[in-house]
């Protein structure tokens, strides 16, 4: 195997020039074997293999910089730098992240996760360099998926303005995760088509020189199709006009035409964008035919494609996506966005009902959500379902134009609490704390499938800024027998007992019985409540919790600064209330990529841990 | 007066075509005269005058929809909608609001204040519009610094699709606050000096037609000029790129041409922008020749514009800008970021002294702070300084981009606290709880002027991300004779007693000398803790003044969730510790306009309703 004589960076560079495209092809038969097996991303990454090897083929790596936006398509730059065993434990706690990572590898220039940041820090690097009298290159690539990201567009109005190179690879797929949407992808769409690779643009030129009078049927030509016309005399004007060179486009699939566009943009004195065409799923069948399927897959069956592991039952998602749909059945107002995300929020199914009523803003979480206030302040209802970790992005537009307006926008927190595989980047660490000190929005969380559908019906008719919080995954079936009317601020008692009282919030609710039943072994009397509401407090609730019980116990998948938990004791403690408080959340640091419940028992929010910091800690007052 | 003639909106219609001049000069005249009593915004305003009238005479208010980007260019709007007299207590606890407010009027469509919303919210009512089968207008009026927000062209992207009517005003005086900064701007320029009022395209279009074998001419010019001669052919191409008709551009001080160009855009079946070229501080000579001076101004002497009431003595940002000018010197590794803030921030003199280690990204925060984070990755020690408010706009990239990779970023958190008189959407209510919950982040915050001026250098020398949040305003010069040395993580306690220990927080100095010399007028010993450090808590600080007094107050100009009180309070219960907690900061809702001492006896943050509480609440166990 080829493959196996790339033992570290650079090692590609000996290679003849015959061995690269059987290279080419090892890595993917790689990558398909492997990511069979482990889950993780495919189409993309099966798209840039020869864009990843021409890259690493002209720069000098660790020298030269080289980020990934979003960076889930670095598997072949892992692979070309030396890491060909973390493959076997990808994605796995302890092993190789699926992101490009500072910590794995002096060749990842710049942590990666969320969309549109590569240009930023790329220009951050430039500048770096030419302040320190530095000469290395500088590249960041970014697909055109991640362009419609706000982000993306300011770093490319600063970027006009370079004196010195830096290089944006455009990997252009004409599809981000889901299908591509906005006036740049239209725009994208007219270079492929009025250029790619059929010199057309030569031959219009070289037609006009040769006949007389061409001065007025260009006239007439421009006035029939302005747009066509200039994208045949300067494709990618749309980026010269941002004062940036243009290149391409170009065959992502052809490594001596990226070799030779790379040394040439290498050669521009500001900056350059070179835009490569790629094909996501390349070489792959099923991933080529259905690359949204395949983009981020678990483990599958090579020959067939078959996606294997997937269950059967309903994930909170899948809840939210129909009951969602059947309240829009019954109201005209009803209207949903997603930020390039309609399967992963399970939105399609909305969007293929009520084509008209949904929509996809790309990804940008910001205007989104602004969007939402606009509508809400319109007249309509609408429901903007984001990651918790990409509402992050929105946090600003939730405050000054969702909640100061006490607009009724339906905030659908998906992947809310520990995501999982994805790790650092995606985990939703922050939503309860970032949402609760929002004046005037109020939040839910669910503790099982019965309540989550009760709950999107609730917030579907709530009247005002409200936010549903609910966990990636599977949707929990116990507690099945419990299953109250949703009323507004009020908690749920499930058990009724004395001296200790657990808190949950939502998803928490297996944990908490476990706890519970744990405490009960060894004798101790457990109430179990679900706060539902994570704000505004049952602070009713909490009084009685507080004269009936000696310790409050809250557990909830959380930073613990600005939780629920924090809201609970603040509460207590201006009551003057006596019992004792012990929170139960997230400690106060990233966590990585692994299996959510062995990352669970890695922060001590596993039932044995949480039992016994109980027993140790406060049996002595009970 | 013609003025006197408009009681609501729609009056300005009912005017002859002679008066509407002279209602434009008798505007003018009013809001210089108001503005130099009252402070405000003066020179936006007085450049869209005629812009504004030209609006309401083509538009049918409320059922039309006017949304105005930022919000600070409203007056005449305010004017025309039957609000004169609220000039008078324009800005004041109870009077007008700066910024447009739905609570205000009907027709203020949309709340602003933050820059970039417009588009993303215009477009929501839109939606709105089609889908409830209305059809009414909808206008957004943005300016050309608000286009270097990522949000505007996010939404920009989206009304690409747009299959029905959205006006889209660009109010282009070329300058945002402080200079406008990249490729966009350079665009618009060109705009401006290829077609504005020369009819010079019109003129090189009949040359062409006339002269033969124009077409070897034509691409001659092509290729030693393409970016003039695209702009020739089609002005505004950039937009029409986008999939948004482009008109303009039109002299954003004649009301027939306005007039004419919006009745225009309301027949085009998609989304239109109209280029209108306006001056900023029109009409006033001062405000004209340094539009930014009278940008947010405070009162003035109409005859000569000199600004009154200004002090002498410094302000925290005047001490941040100095001392890092003073650091720079010594350091050059030290790097310093604006969002279109320079002067505001205070980094404007920085930028004098080291233009090439500044950088104004324009109103763009995403941008900025990832471009901080790889600015640091690259090996420099970058400082980006921004309001408290607008930071919401980068709280993912804080923690995606800075704090994950912990690179030494210092954020300058400037504003932070209660602003003033720009009211909601300016102040800095959130920024301790959503900083305080972000890993590896250390924030601080000084008590004084001298302790601001180590503070900072403290924060230059710090080898990982650090925040130094301080407010608006003149720094405190009480508190001198305390002036020890900044020890990482660790509090500074200056009066040093029994029974009742006061924590505060940064600016809270003064309030909490005041609270405590109430106590002690009735009797109460008190200990004085300066905090210093949010973030780490000072763990041996607390159960020292835990095990000592029997009350710990804390004090936060911030809300309280996720705020420092909490983050104490959790500490004392984690660890079992007897003493009561009070914890004292801004309630969880949005505060109005006003002068900062009105709002805090507002929200009960002054000395005697402080000290009444904890009598009251907490003598029985002193």
């Amino acid at each position: 195997m080829i493959l196996d004589k790339i033992r570290q960076e650079n090692d590609i560079k000996k290679l003849k020039p015959e061995e690269l495209p059987v290279l080419a092809e090892e890595i993917r038969s790689f990558l398909i074997e492997k990511i069979s097996r482990t889950g993780g991303h495919l189409a993309s990454n099966l798209g840039v293999v020869e864009l990843t090897m021409a890259l690493h083929l002209e720069l000098n790596l660790p020298t030269d910089k080289l980020i990934w936006d979003v960076g889930h398509q670095s598997y072949t730059h892992k692979l070309l730098t030396g890491r060909k065993d973390g493959f076997d434990d990808l994605r796995k706690y302890g092993g190789m992240s699926g992101f490009p990572k500072r910590k794995e590898s002096k060749c990842d220039a710049f942590d990666t996760g969320h969309s549109s940041t590569s240009i930023s820090a790329g220009l951050g690097y430039v500048e770096a360099r030419e302040i320190l009298g530095q000469h290395h290159t500088v590249v960041s690539v970014i697909g055109d998926g991640s362009l419609t990201g706000g982000m993306a567009y300011e770093a490319l109005n600063n970027a006009s303005r370079l004196k010195s190179n830096f290089i944006v690879v455009l990997n252009d797929n004409n599809m981000s995760i889901s299908k591509n949407v906005g006036g740049m992808s239209n725009y994208l769409n007219g270079l492929r088509t009025a250029e790619a690779y059929t010199g057309l643009k030569k031959g219009v030129e070289d037609s006009l020189l040769k006949v007389p009078g061409a001065g007025e049927r260009i006239l007439g030509q421009m006035k029939r199709a302005k747009s066509g016309l200039k994208q045949l005399i300067v494709p990618g004007m749309f980026f010269e006009d941002m004062g940036i060179t243009y290149l391409g486009p170009v065959d992502g699939h052809d490594i001596r035409k990226l070799r030779r566009v790379i040394r040439e943009a290498k050669r521009i004195q500001h900056g350059v964008l070179i835009h490569v065409l790629t094909k996501k799923g390349k070489g792959y069948q099923p991933a080529e035919i259905n690359p949204s399927k395949y983009h981020g897959t678990g483990p599958f069956v090579v020959d067939t494609g078959e996606q294997t592991g997937k269950t059967t039952r309903d994930t909170y998602t899948d809840i939210f996506s129909k009951v969602l749909c059947d309240e829009a059945k019954r109201k005209e107002h009803l209207v949903a966005i997603t930020a390039a995300m309609a399967d992963g929020t399970g939105l399609a199914r909305f969007s293929r009902q009520f084509p008209k009523r949904f929509f996809d803003v790309g990804i940008a979480e910001e205007h989104g959500m602004t969007f939402a206030a606009g509508l809400a302040a319109g007249g309509l209802k609408p429901v903007i379902a984001l990651y918790s970790s990409f509402l992050q992005r929105a946090f600003d537009q939730m405050i000054h134009d969702v909640c100061l307006q006490n607009l009724p926008v339906f905030i659908g927190v998906d992947r809310a609490g520990l995501v999982g595989s994805d790790g650092e980047t995606h985990q939703g660490l922050f939503d309860i704390a970032f949402l609760s000190m929002i004046p005037n929005l109020t939040i839910l969380s669910p503790k099982n499938r019965w309540e989550m559908a009760d709950m999107v019906r609730f917030c579907v008719d709530y009247d005002g800024p409200v936010a549903l919080r609910y966990p990636r995954g599977e949707a929990y079936e116990g507690l099945k027998e419990f299953r109250r009317e949703i009323c507004y601020g009020k908690s749920e008692w499930i058990y009724e007992e004395e001296e200790i009282a657990i808190l949950f919030v939502g998803h928490m609710a297996e944990l908490a019985e476990k706890v519970r039943e744990g405490l009960k072994e060894i004798g101790y009397p457990v109430s179990l409540i679900n706060a539902r509401f994570i704000k505004p407090l049952d602070e009713e609730m909490i009084e009685k919790a507080a004269k009936d019980h000696r310790l409050l116990v809250t557990i909830e998948e959380g930073v613990l600064s600005g939780g629920y938990g924090e809201a609970v004791l603040r509460y207590t403690e201006k009551k003057g209330l006596t019992m004792k408080v012990l929170n139960v959340g997230l400690p106060d640091e990233y966590i990585e990529h692994g299996n959510v419940e062995v990352l669970r028992k890695e922060v001590g929010m596993d039932p044995d841990t949480i039992v016994k910091q109980i027993v140790t800690e406060y049996i002595c007052m009970l």
